[in-house]
């Protein structure tokens, strides 16, 4: 249940509100947002009499969610959320589509300072990079880790790109917030809930992946924990889904973007490397995702694919990523002139 | 095994080369083809040795095929095939996009032409409606059958549209293909193996959707089965996956369009209105596929979806259908001016 | 809809019922049944209006249904169907466990007259084979076709045992009653509508494979289709379904066994061979059909299956199936004896 | 790659295999076993050159791999790893079938306490109980945390039961592992690597549930990555797949289990609540799961269901469970007279 407080509702009111559900046996949660500030009820199971609550002051409206989200949601937060990266970019909204790339895992300072300097040029905003890699298997490459977000932060006081990367455990959280500008949260992490709970806790920008075999519901669910910590700088990523079909990697789900929009006032962006597993597949499927209303996308780059320590067959060369960045600026003039009102 | 003849190769090479297989017990089946005729040898369960062939006249090729089709392939068939509907309407290559569009079901004379008036106006070349509807239920409405098909063939004539309907069963293949233009395979049907044959024995053009579970080698499979009987026009139809997903009717796999088409000469279209099973996604799901390269988009529309006996809630109100075609024009035609050299 | 007559109504009763539906601009379909007769609505769309009925003579109750299928329901059947398929053979409710065994393909005399002898020294009443085989691959091995079908026909007269058989098309369904004692219809045909309706007209025992993605109420709407055609004689069959693991064949659902029971009172087996796909898989899977309560087997057996032209991989050899068809003896003595108040 | 030492290798042999590959440029891990010492080489992406170790002293047999798991595959360890739990309770190889049960969620000390004296009578040598529960929505009770851990504590102590209990992040592991005899890893923390590691580095036996959409691969991979930091005590457990049936909560894959048990020596466990998420469905599939070799049951029971806070349609009643009991003996009792040989 949440309790949704007039504009002009008063400190006091909200104190109020919060004593009532602690007298209820249940937990309040304050959940203050610059349009109007709310109060959660968490942990109950099944429906809560609104009796006591409903006749105090300053109350605007009472939502009985049956569904397992509440603050990602429009019924809460009905405009778009627009999240502010750094003075000059934002995304959501009407913001400009923002492009985060990059290789998947960083290997080298020479590697990523090459990358960085390519992108820079091509104005491409944010750089992607993996320090902590989450592999199937122990034997592979593990990512360079704390050195690795050592070079990430070199490279965004050197370059003046802004850097993603992802974090795995609660315990990486500090350091990697301390140095990188957005943290990602990774599809086989959707639902590791301690880790969600601790990057709601930063004042970071979150990229959330959806998970390999995660419902659009369940994808939200877990944008939640992370808003209920009070962080409500959340992007999300589609980065496709896990099927019966092998002939890609995983398989697109474009239609989440526009669904996503329905319900939840986030953004989202999409990301085609992992989606398709496959360069030549690459290219369309970004320039579809800017069609379906994506608000960004994120891209593997490599200098050198067919030597990456990993996803170098999914990874674009900088001449394929250059001409794929002519395609989406012209594509997007057009989306914004022809079809504005779509 | 399939042998490709040259170009010169004369009709007494060809006998040869056919008994040749037949003496090795193995059973010949002449492909004719506009480019360059070949003999096929299907049934064999393993490795031919190609011995006895391989000194033959007039061979230009052997294609030893691991792959569970031959004919379909761009080994085979390099260039784009290019299907001719009528006179004046084609699919496939670089022939303009082709939109097929109409209600789910043939409900009566006076639904299909209200729609097919509206469409012939817009200038949509084909209209699809189900005459023989397949159907999860038996208490469902199953479709006005062979009535729904005199239906198709009047407002043909009298309207001037191509029609495009579904056959489910090898004994409706003769009466359909007289009165329709185009024959559709639907997604239960794709491993409907004898019905596959039968349309492979028309001279109509057949839309083969992609089954609800099937691989996009199984897909291209089933198209083989068509061409083999002699048909070669053949437009794959990418409709949705079942997925673990319930948000969506299906998953649509967009990433397939450019995918089968590395591999396989045939067009590709898309049909959104089964692959989201929401009309809110129907618009920017088909602007996607016009951007991965689909030759054409199949939509349902619907005079009145509110009371449609089937699909209504996945199909497009005349109103929304008109928004959506002034769209695609105006994207195809930025296709076409900016992103030509893609 | 579906009106369930008294034990006691007439003829009379009946005939009225179904004038009244007819006036209402409904089909009527009587379902004569051992217990009770009932008269099911086909084709409506919607909630029916039951006024004009409920005031009839004879009635004993109106089931208004939402599932896609009325006939195959416990609801309509409260006790277990029993299939008699022989003098001696049954199967369904507390029939002995049915083994039905042999090769996927009929590939000669031979092959054939040796399995089906080595079956019945075992005891086994069922002997399988396919005369027409749905193939991915149009250049894989198709069957023996009518020649196959003859095959069986001498197998069955010469050596005493049942056959079952597949049917892949309406046209093929005549030859193949009048030849074989049950009909199949295998996975990829389950939602072949017209094919359903065609051996709803035979008085053949039917097994019904589930489809590679059917949902548990997909699969018995498809059994539905068989019922209202006058053939109340259906065998259901798990074979397992298709899901993202790929190192068995097909994923095992065992659990639908005894879901399937709650609900339906139509016999229910299991095919090992295809759910697993692999030999070492299929004895310990067919023992644990036994256990969750399926009331048959049909599995792959072949007298060489390093060299069968299909599903040689998954067949077990005579000697594998001797010990299974021991330990399944045992088993279901246990069964019987110890956990019989199950 | 696995540099597998003599029975009879000095401490000194291994250290010059260490030191050598570091010389080589990778990083080697000696992992050492009751059986026989080995060294790991991990970090490496391709295929590594065994020139200069090949040649050193003590080296039994280099194994190249390409699984993405070495150390849980039969190839180096062959025989069925046996875990002690206690001094009297063991699983694995031919120690008696093992059931752990209990609520899903440690609600009070009196729901526990219930129900570890009810299962004590009977029998059972296993608690179960979440105390750190992983929930899609944070708005759903999250378990009692670390005061449901003391009161686990204290029913061991109390009752004399041994306890299984989840982590769900690396910092809750020292606390748990210090209270519990069994340390569970949930199926949605499969791919937390660093939880993986972190249990790893404790002495305390892992059951280690299979993630909603991994691959058998990816399991054993996981395991992988526990035994690889000196824990050998891994408990494998299936617990349902994610699939399009909607019919069940997830879909019962028991043909994992003697899948995995041909290729990996740990121990195999099935829970059925979860896999199949409805009481009726847990018995049979309980009793099925010990016909295909499962090693023992994870199987929720609840002094009150229908009051349960979590999963409360999955739970046995006490006297379901208890005559599950019965049948799960009987059925032993009859797999070791009569199918011992299998």
């Amino acid at each position: 249940m949440l309790i949704v407080m007039h504009h002009s509702a008063t400190d006091k009111d909200v104190e109020k509100v919060k004593n009532t559900i602690r007298d209820m046996g249940l937990k309040p949660v304050a959940i203050p947002g610059a349009e109007r500030t709310a109060v959660g009820i968490i942990g109950n199971q099944s429906w809560i009499d609104d009796g006591p609550i409903r006749t105090l002051k300053g109350i605007l409206e009472i939502i009985h969610v049956t569904k397992p989200y509440k603050l990602v949601s429009r019924d809460f937060h009905p405009s778009d959320s627009v999240i502010r990266l750094s003075r000059d970019v934002k995304i959501g909204g009407r913001s400009p589509f923002l492009i985060i790339a990059g290789p998947c895992a960083i290997e080298s300072r020479e590697q990523i300072f090459k990358t960085a300097r390519f992108l820079k040029k091509l104005g491409v905003p944010v750089l992607r990079g993996g320090a902590y890699k989450p592999r199937t298997s122990p034997h592979s490459f593990q990512g360079l880790r704390e050195v690795g977000i050592e070079i990430l932060d070199e490279v965004r006081k050197e370059v003046g790109v802004l850097v993603a990367t992802e974090v795995m455990s609660p315990e990486q959280v500090e350091l990697t917030a301390s140095r990188a500008d957005i943290l990602q949260i990774g599809a086989r992490n959707m639902q590791n809930f301690d880790l969600l709970r601790e990057v709601g806790r930063t004042k970071k920008p979150v990229i959330l992946k959806r998970g390999l075999s995660a419902t659009v519901e369940e994808w939200l669910a877990s944008a939640e924990y992370i808003l209920l910590e009070g962080n409500p700088d959340v992007i999300l990523c589609e980065r496709g889904i896990r099927t019966f079909e092998t002939a890609t990697r995983n398989t697109s789900d474009l239609s989440v973007i526009p669904l996503v929009a329905e319900s939840c006032h986030l953004p989202v962006i999409f990301d085609p490397s992992h989606a398709t597993g496959k360069r030549s597949l690459v290219s369309p499927l970004s320039l579809a995702s800017v069609v379906v209303g994506a608000h960004g996308l994120m891209v593997e780059v490599h200098p050198d694919p067919e030597h990456a320590l990993s996803d170098g067959p999914q990874s674009l060369t900088f001449k394929g990523f250059e001409k794929l960045k002519q395609q989406m600026d012209a594509l997007l003039e057009f989306m914004k002139t022809k079809l504005a009102d779509r």
